[in-house]
C-alpha cells in the first residue's frame, strides 16, 4: 500500500530483541503475539506509516488466519481447567520472591498466596455462629481520559521515549533488558499525565514502540484509541468466598478467605495484586484465626493489573457485604458490631504485624457522625405516595497495606540566587504530586513552596523511583526529598563555614554563594533515598511483623433510594471518610478522597467490560458508561480525618485509594437496609435489583 | 505587511524589561539599540512572523532615520578623544572586582590595569640596550560554522531557552536579572555546539528572543546568518607597546608593556581580556622589573569579547617578535636568549605569582628538536633557480594564566544496573570535553568510559559551570566530576554497608543495590564542587601570590618560503608544542593544538575585519577569509609535551588554547630569519610582505 513503510510481526521483533517477552512479575507478554494470541484483542502485527490514517487503513487490511484452540475465560473455572494459557510459566521479574513459580508447567495460576493465622479450622468447628458469602466483580476500567501514548527514537545506540507512563525508572530498567543494553542508554521522559489510576504503570506501550524505531530507524509514535484502551490493561475481575466464625456476644473468631482475580492472558503485576491485597483479605477485624489463600489466575482476557486500591476495593466490597449480612443475621446494629471487632492501635493484624496509625475508629466515628447513623432516619420519602420508593443507609471500612518495600530517591539542587529545584521521577497525573512534594522541600529549606520548581520525571535527570503507585509517593517520595532537602541544607550550611559566615549569622542564601564563590556561582545538590523498613513474610504462615509502613484506611456511609418497581438505585448521599495522616495538603487530600470515591461510585453502580466468550462487547466509551457530573450523589462529601503518621513525612501517609474501599459495600449494605435484598456481584444493575427483589417475593424469574 | 505580527524596538522591549541593559564586565548593550546606535550594525528593530522569509522580508522594509554623531574606531586614538561610546559606564555585572568602574564619565576606558614589580623606570635609565617596538592585530572573527542560534519560550510565567551558548549557567543567571525572575524559572538548553572558540560565551541571542517571546506569547527562534555573525561579537583588534631593558650578556632586565584592547561598543568581557591577559603581558620570560598597563577601550566598532587565548595570543605575537628582535639586535640565537631568560619553576612570575607545573623549557625543547633548530638549514631551494624563493625558520612561545578564580559543579548518578550518567553544564562543541569528562569519572569509579553517560547541558537538570570557556574545563569540571564521582563512589560503600555486604568483597554494582532494595531498585547521587584558591591581587602593585591554578604553555617553530617577487608567504612546516599535564586523553589533546594552530594560521596570514569609518566591508566569508584544507602548510605537527600538573585531575591541565600563542610570531620571526624584514601588523599578507621588502630596499612605496 502507498505510504505503508512496512508491516512489522512479532517474529520480526524477535529477530531483533531475541526474547521479546516482558512484564513486571513475568516475562510472559510477547511485544506482538508469537505462536499463539492468547485473548481477542491482542496485538498481532503493525503497519509503519509516516501517515497515521494510512497505517490505520493498512492495519485493516491485514487480513490474520487464526486456528481456533480451547480458551478459559472465569477465573474460578481456571483453577481446574485442562486448558492452560501458558504452557509453562515464563522466568519471573523484578520480584525475588515470585522467583520460584518460574517454569511451573500445567497450571493457570499465576501465584497462589497463603496465610495461617491461629486455627481458623478448629475455630469453624466449635463456633457459635458460621456465615459463609461469596462475591463478584467484573473487569474493569481505568479509562484515563488520556489513553496511552507512546513515541520511542531509538538511534545512534540510544533510545529516548516519551511516554505517559506512572513508572518511567521501570520503564527504562525494562528497556534496557530487553535490548541487553546499560540502563542508562535508555532515557525515559513524561510529561503531565492525563491520568493514570495504575493503567500506564509498568511496560505497556513502550516496548513495542521501541521495537519500531529500531525497526524504521526513526522515530515512532504509537497512541492508543480510546477503544484500543480496553485491551491494554484493566481491573481484575474477581470471585471471594469468605466464611466467618462469630460468637453469640458477636465477636469475629475465625475467618476464612479464597479470593480468586482475573487476570487475563498475562502477568503484568496480577502476582503482586493478589499478594498484595490478599493478606489483607480479612479486613479491618480483630480476628484470631485467618486463613486465607488468594490466587491469581491466567485466562483468556485481556490483561489485568493494577486499578486504584490494587484489589483491596474487590475485597472490601466482599468483606464489608459479609460483615452487615452477620451483623444482620445476628439482629446487630452493623456500626456497633463493627466497633467491637475493629482492629485498633497494639493489636496484631492478620499477619502478625502490630497495628500501628492507624484511625480506623475515627474513620468509623466520623462516617457516623456526618451520615447521622444514631438519629432518626425516614425510610419513606414524605412526598412519595404510591410507596414504592424505600430508602436505607449503610457504611463500611477497608484497610490497605502499602506497597512494600519500595524505594524512592531525589535530589535537590539550589542555585546561587537561593532558588531550588527538585528532582524526582514521581509522575504528576493529577494527583497533585508536584505541589506537596515542593511543599515538603520548602518546609525543610524554609521558603516558599512556590519557589521550589519541580522537573519533570525523565530517566536521565531524576533518580530513580519505584512508581507512581500505590498511594506510596506522598510517604516515600516525601521521605527522599525531606532527605535531600536536609541533605542540601546541611551543605548550605558547610559552604556558609567555607565562606568564613559565622553560624546563626542568617545571611541571604545567595550572599554565601557570592563570599565562598567570589560572585554568582554555584550549586548545592542533596540527596535522599528512601526505603522503609520491612521484614519478609515467614515462608510456611505467610506471617510478617512488618507488613507495610504505614495502613491506608477509607471508609463510607451511603444513603440510597431503590425504586421497588424498577429497581433503581438512586445513591442521595455518599459521605467518604479517609484517615491521611497528617495532610501536607489538605485541599489536595479532600480532592483525592473524592475522586477515588466517584471512580468507585461508576465501579460500583455502571461500569463491566462484558465478554461474549472472550470477545469484549463493549470496548467504548458509548458502551461502557463512567460517572460524569450527572451521576454524582445530590450529597457527595469527603473528609480527611486528621491524624499523625508518626513515621511519615511531616505526619503524612498516602491516601489516593483509601476513597475507594467503603463505596460499593456501604452502597449494598444500604440496598439491603432499604428493601432486604443482599447483592453480590458488581455492578449493581437496576435490573440486578429488579432482579432480586422479585426473587425474594418469591417470583420465577423465568417468568418475569 | 501580511504574515507579520509586529515589529519591535528598544523602546517596546523598555516596557516589558525596564533596565534592558546586559553584559557579563557592565550591563551596558541594550538588547534593541537605545536612544543612540553605537556600531554600524547594531540591531535596532526586529520584524516578528510566523514565516522566516517573511520576517527578513519586513525588516528589509524598515527605514531607519540616523542623527550621524561623531564617532572614535581606533583603540589608542579613543584614549584620548573628546568623543565617548558611552555618556557614563553602565553598572557592573558579576565581577565584583570591576564595581567601582561604574558611573565614570568622559572616558573611553571601560578598564585600566596596572601591574608593577620591581623598578622598571630606574632599570631602563641605566641599562645596556633598550628595545622598544609596537606591534598590531586587526579584528578578527570566530567564525563557528554554526552561527549563533536560539529559541526561547516564555510562557506560563518561565522561560526555556535552547541557545548555542558556551555558558548555560550564565545565560540563565542573566536572564533572571533582566527579568526580576528567580533563577529556577528560566531553564537553558544546549545541544551540542558547531564551534564556539569564545563567540557564544555569555548573552548573545537570548535576551532579545525570550524578550521577543514574551510579546509574541509563543516561542521565538533567533538565528544568524553567517554575516549577521560579524556584528554579534569579534576578537579585539590591539596595538600593544613593548620596551625591554636587555644586558649585554643578553639578560632582560625590566620590560614596559602597554597593552590596548579595542573593544568595539560594548564591553561584552573585554575588560576581563584586558586584566586576565594584560598581567602576563611580559611573557615567559624571568624579569626583575616589569610595568604593565593594559587597557580595555571603548570605541564605535562591533563588539570583541573572547576568542580562543583571550588576549593572550595578541601579546604573544608582540612579546615573541619583539623577542627575535632583540636577539637579533644583540646577534645572539634566538633560541639561546629565550632559553637564558625563561622562567622557570620556584621563580617568581611577573604577577608574583611563583612558577609551578610550567613546562617551559620543555616545550621550547621540543619546538626546537623537532624543527632540527640546531641541524644546517638549506635556506634556498635547490630546483630554484631564479633566486626569488627565500626560507626562513623561526620560533615562539607564550603562556597565559588560567581564568580563576571560577567555579565548576557536577553530579553523577548511579543506577541500580551499574551504569553511571554525569551531570554537568561543560558545553561540548567539538573539544570533546563529554569524553574526557566521562574519562575521568570512569577512571574513579573502576568503569569503561563508554559506559559513563554525560547529559547535555541544561540548566533545570546540570548544575552551575562557569562556562566552558579559556581552557578551564578539564581542570576545573574535571575536578568537580572526580569529587563527585568520589563522592558517589563512598555512598556505594555506604550502600554496601548498610546491605551487610562486607568490606572489600568486590560485589558487582547491580548485586550490591538488589541486596539493598530488594530488587533492581534505588539511585545514588554523589556531587562535586571545585574553586581553585586564589588570592586576590594587591590593588597598588596588581600582584599576587597566586594567579593562576595552572599555566598553559605552548608554542610553536615555523619554517617559511617567501616569494621576494611578490611577497607571497608559504608556510612549509608548522610545528606547534604544548604543554598538556597528564593528558587525560592524548589523542584530543593533540587536535586541540593542530586546531588552534590551524585558527591562529588563519589570523596570522589571512583574516580581517576591515573597516571604513566603522563600516564593516567584507562581513561575509567570501570576502573574509578563513584557512581551509588547502592552506594547512605540507608538514603541520602537533604534540603534546607529557609533564603532570601536580594540581590537576589526574594530573591534567587545560589545553586547548595554548597551541595559537606561538604561531603569529614564530611566522613573522621565520620571515625576517628568511628576508630581512620585520612584518608588526596582523595579518601577514603578501602586499604587506611586499611593502616591507620595498620600504627595506630603499623603494618609494608611492612609486611601486
Amino acid at each position: 500500500m502507498p505510504g505503508v513503510a512496512r508491516i512489522v510481526t512479532g517474529e520480526d521483533i524477535r529477530k531483533i530483541i531475541p526474547v521479546p517477552y516482558y512484564g513486571p512479575a513475568f516475562h510472559d507478554q510477547p511485544i506482538l503475539a508469537l505462536e499463539k494470541v492468547r485473548f481477542a484483542g491482542e496485538p498481532v502485527a503493525v503497519a509503519l506509516a509516516v501517515d497515521p490514517h494510512v497505517a490505520e487503513t493498512a492495519a485493516q487490511t491485514i487480513v490474520v488466519e487464526y486456528d481456533p484452540l480451547p480458551a478459559v475465560f472465569d477465573e474460578v473455572e481456571a483453577v481446574s481447567s485442562p486448558v492452560f494459557v501458558h504452557d509453562e510459566l515464563k522466568p519471573a521479574g523484578t520480584f525475588a520472591d515470585l522467583k520460584h513459580l518460574a517454569g511451573r508447567r500445567d497450571t493457570n495460576v499465576a501465584l497462589d498466596f497463603h496465610l495461617r493465622r491461629g486455627d481458623a479450622d478448629a475455630t469453624f468447628a466449635t463456633a457459635d455462629h458460621v456465615f459463609e458469602h461469596t462475591f463478584r466483580t467484573p473487569q474493569q476500567m481505568h479509562t484515563p481520559l488520556e489513553p496511552h501514548v507512546c513515541i520511542a527514537d531509538a538511534r545512534n545506540g540510544s533510545v529516548t521515549i516519551h511516554s505517559s507512563t506512572q513508572t518511567p525508572s521501570f520503564v527504562r530498567a525494562e528497556i534496557a533488558r530487553l535490548l541487553g543494553w546499560q540502563e542508562n542508554r535508555v532515557r525515559v521522559r513524561t510529561a503531565f499525565l492525563g491520568g493514570g489510576f495504575g493503567a500506564k504503570v509498568y511496560v505497556k506501550l513502550e516496548a513495542l514502540a521501541v521495537a519500531l524505531s529500531l525497526f524504521a530507524s526513526r522515530p515512532v509514535k504509537l497512541a492508543l484509541t480510546m477503544s484500543e484502551q480496553f485491551f491494554m490493561i484493566s481491573k481484575h475481575a474477581s470471585t471471594f468466598r469468605i466464611k466467618s466464625a462469630v460468637t453469640n456476644e458477636g465477636r469475629i473468631t475465625a475467618r476464612r478467605c479464597e479470593v480468586f482475580y482475573n487476570g487475563g492472558a498475562y502477568a503484568d503485576i496480577g502476582p503482586r495484586v493478589a499478594q498484595k491485597s490478599g493478606f489483607s483479605a480479612a479486613g479491618p477485624y480483630d480476628i484470631a484465626n485467618v486463613a486465607i489463600d488468594s490466587y491469581e489466575i491466567y485466562t483468556n482476557r485481556p490483561p489485568a493489573g493494577a486499578l486504584r486500591g490494587f484489589g483491596v476495593p474487590q475485597l472490601v466490597w466482599a468483606y464489608e457485604s459479609h460483615t452487615d449480612l452477620i451483623a444482620r443475621g445476628l439482629g446487630l446494629d452493623p456500626v456497633a458490631f463493627r466497633r467491637a471487632n475493629l482492629l485498633r492501635d497494639g493489636v496484631p493484624h492478620a499477619t502478625g504485624t502490630v497495628m500501628r496509625d492507624a484511625g480506623l475508629a475515627a474513620v468509623l466515628d466520623r462516617i457516623v457522625a456526618r451520615i447521622g447513623w444514631d438519629q432518626a432516619f425516614d425510610r419513606t420519602p414524605r412526598d412519595q405516595d404510591g410507596g414504592t420508593i424505600k430508602r436505607g443507609r449503610g457504611v463500611a471500612i477497608g484497610i490497605k497495606a502499602s506497597i512494600s518495600p519500595t524505594t524512592s530517591a531525589a535530589h535537590l539542587a539550589i542555585a546561587a540566587d537561593g532558588s531550588a529545584t527538585l528532582y524526582c521521577s514521581t509522575v504528576d497525573m493529577g494527583q497533585g504530586s508536584t505541589t506537596a512534594l515542593a511543599q515538603i522541600a520548602a518546609e525543610v529549606l524554609g521558603v516558599a513552596a512556590e519557589a521550589v520548581n519541580v522537573v519533570a520525571p525523565d530517566t536521565d535527570v531524576t533518580p530513580y523511583d519505584m512508581g507512581t503507585l500505590g498511594s506510596r509517593s506522598t510517604f516515600h517520595m516525601g521521605h527522599a526529598v525531606r532527605l535531600a532537602a536536609e541533605d542540601a541544607r546541611a551543605k548550605l550550611a558547610t559552604l556558609a563555614a567555607e565562606a568564613g559566615v559565622p553560624e546563626g549569622s542568617n545571611l541571604p542564601i545567595p550572599e554565601i554563594f557570592r563570599r565562598r564563590y567570589g560572585m554568582q556561582a554555584g550549586t548545592i545538590i542533596g540527596s535522599g533515598s528512601f526505603i522503609p523498613s520491612y521484614a519478609a513474610p515467614d515462608p510456611a504462615t505467610g506471617l510478617t511483623a512488618n507488613a507495610t509502613p504505614f495502613w491506608m484506611i477509607g471508609g463510607s456511609g451511603a444513603e440510597v433510594e431503590i425504586d421497588t418497581e424498577t429497581g433503581s438505585v438512586r445513591v442521595l448521599r455518599l459521605v467518604t471518610v479517609a484517615d491521611a495522616g497528617t495532610p501536607v495538603n489538605p485541599a489536595i487530600v479532600e480532592t483525592q478522597i473524592s475522586g477515588a470515591a466517584v471512580m468507585q461510585l461508576g465501579f460500583t453502580l455502571l461500569e463491566a467490560m462484558e465478554f461474549t466468550e472472550g470477545q469484549l462487547r463493549n470496548p467504548s466509551l458509548a458502551d461502557y458508561r463512567i460517572p460524569g457530573i450527572r451521576d454524582l450523589p445530590p450529597r457527595f462529601e469527603a473528609e480527611a480525618v486528621d491524624a499523625t503518621q508518626t513515621n511519615g513525612p511531616y505526619g503524612a501517609k498516602g491516601v489516593g485509594e483509601s476513597g475507594t474501599f467503603g463505596v460499593s459495600p456501604a452502597i449494598a449494605n444500604a440496598i439491603e437496609d432499604a428493601v432486604g435484598v443482599r447483592i453480590t456481584e458488581l455492578p449493581i444493575t437496576a435490573e440486578a435489583v429488579y432482579r432480586a427483589l422479585r426473587l425474594a417475593a418469591g417470583d420465577s424469574l423465568a417468568e418475569a
